[in-house]
């Protein structure tokens, strides 16, 4: 079944940054969307600064599965698009949060919690190796039991979350930190996935486990349209024996 | 070890709807702190028209639990306040949510969802059965396998909730509906505890059992000081071995 | 794809109690499958009288999903045999236990308590409606609000198991009960349902939505056979970086 | 309150490997206790070679929490005795499972699974830093945000184990491994705590903070004796309301 999938990213740091530019010159959204293969998605992609800062209510209602970027404009999102946004993955929209999305409005909103974490962004990048615990999940589908990311910014425990529903991939660095990097948390009819690895000065979304990761993400955060199970429809007043 | 418990009840119905009143002539936080026998608590009671709608920043940093009863005037409460109490329970507030606080800005901010459910509220009321299912947390304590509400609110499920860390009870209604009626959430270092029986028009919150599960929940959410824990305090940047 | 269905079903009842083999003339387990219809299953069928208990190693290789009915010759099942069981649900073929085999050897061995619960068998049975919590699960799909069962032996919490990976259903009971009647758990690479509607004296397996339920756990705990993900291939011993 | 504690060591490694013996003069569990300092315990040791294996009926009646350490020896420990265990944990008792006591009879009756991990020993160990992750956990209490074992052997991921109630600590190896190292399982009353940290090679039940988590573990795992919370008193048969 095709996903029609909505790509959000903020998108400042490639118009701002010219390193960023260099490395993503199609954007980070581009380059991950350029590593999706064939995957049937039909794509979509916005940014902060197009009408309604990417996400009008129609282009949500058309949406099944939103991944969402941002960094330096966390707070420039207004809050009623955030609502917007959560009254959807309630209803059942998939939510791929990226990298620094982990302190966005919208991640925090969803998990109830600040999110912060310890971090780490040295010139030359520190090692990663991602490290699958739950082989059998959809979303480690053809995931070797671990693979490497050269240079990663640094995301270190504690990080400041709800217990996730499923704890996917664990990260190590070779600075000495690990970290839970591959998380899901399901939040009304929604699933939500979380995944760190990825930076806007280091090449990562051109990195193609990432890319199958990521993909693989938004096919298992998909969920076919049933509006029979529209929560709101279960909720009666009426009783039922007396 | 002393609780500084600080109970905020919204307290218009109280004001407002005679019945109410005559139910409970000091409060539904003062039925219940009546019931609290010889628990450690020194208790400070405040509603929405207090000042800054009873939730000062300095009210709230020598609170160590927070009980939080909301129906009428959930979209009252001004959102700095609601951000205000959840920075305090992340940095390890206990917090208590009430009956219809499933519903308010606070407890939704905490989980995330709408935290819908199904209700039904007849003249004189359904029995509703609280079953104890974790016999061994401390909340339990002292709890009968199960106890009767002659006649209160029927809250039914789907409950639009995120998994609860624990489930202590679940409720069995007359009418044919079940609940998870009492319900831990983790949040940060703060810890949360949602109790559904509790009704304005129902004299519930004299109810000797519903307010010692209230009591010991209180306790249960109640964490000691400790500076050294704080979050904020671990996250750090620099590498460890090279 | 097929799912390759071996139903396991003690198979004393049936042929000890005449008033059991009026009620289920080809087993519970042949009322069973009468009622799933057009689902890609093939099926074989075993009792604990066929040689090796009906669970030969052979069998189980070629099995991706059993169902688990037993009740009176719980002990006279051998550990050999649950041992084997045990390694081919944690290999990934998928287990769904249904009723009285709560309290199996072969339950107990996936959960690791006793699974002890509260029960009652009426003559006439008792009223059990059994309520949907999860409505997105799969096992949900098709399944209305709530169901009724007219006549069912009551089980009734506090059901002692682990805390369930997810709660997909929640009974009420006339008599005043409620249970956690639809669990899944997660055990290495397999998947595990516990279905408790169900009975050799009640016609409980001829219900058209126990039939339903009881199909969809058997197409949710089936999963593709992926060779590449044996957890023992995972396990390596040499080090990566020193 | 004093814990009364019993510490079950195999006991084989220091009777004849003389390298171990050395490391170890008064045992692995003599290390330990050297370290609990001034903790509430009184202590009783036993060993496989003991009477019964070490593990009395009238012993476990009278130990509040039990640690299991073993290794070379697993399979010699009768079943007959696991299942003694195993019932006084699940009614009650506490029980902290070291190291290698993963693959232990007791741990995987517990669980459900295998237990299964990757490991590597190296004659100078592996550089292990062990991160505090739930900081308010308890068992973190006085533990820093890391700290270091110079020469641990390796236990790796995946480990196949069932979702841990709680994740306390993660480790990181400098062969560049992660291993959920400090985990908590909830399992009828009882409640468990697995710590990977400790060899017989390499002296780490000497080091302090290992001794400290151990004995913040056994505190947590106490659970004071309450007759009334015996979960078969609570099961009951008779209707409440016809």
């Amino acid at each position: 079944m095709t996903i029609r999938l909505t790509m959000w990213n903020e998108g400042r740091h490639e118009k701002n940054d010219p390193p960023v530019a260099k490395i993503y010159p199609d954007g980070m959204d581009g380059a991950l969307a350029a590593g999706f293969g064939d995957r049937d998605f039909t794509i979509e992609r916005r940014t902060i600064d197009d009408p309604e800062q990417g996400l009008t209510q129609e282009l949500l209602d058309r949406t099944d599965v939103l991944t969402w970027w941002g960094h330096v404009a966390h707070d420039e999102v207004k809050d009623e698009y955030i609502d917007r946004v959560q009254q959807r993955v309630l209803a059942g929209m998939g939510l791929v949060v990226l990298h620094s999305g982990h302190h966005s409005k919208m991640f925090r909103r969803m998990v109830g919690t600040n999110a912060n974490l310890s971090w780490r962004e040295l010139p030359e990048g520190d090692l990663e190796r991602v490290w699958t615990i739950l082989p059998n999940h959809p979303i480690a589908d053809g995931v070797p039991p671990f693979f490497e990311i050269p240079a990663s910014e640094m995301y270190g425990e504690p990080f400041d979350i709800p217990a996730p529903d499923e704890i996917v991939f664990l990260s190590w660095y070779k600075g000495g930190e690990v970290f839970r990097s591959g998380l899901t948390f399901y939040r009304g009819l929604g699933r939500i996935f979380y995944f760190s690895p990825g930076h806007e000065t280091f090449p990562i979304y051109h990195h193609p486990m990432v890319q199958h990761v990521i993909g693989n993400g938004i096919e298992w955060a998909m969920q076919p349209h049933k509006p029979s199970r529209k929560l709101d429809n279960w909720h009666r007043k009426e009783p039922i024996h007396r």
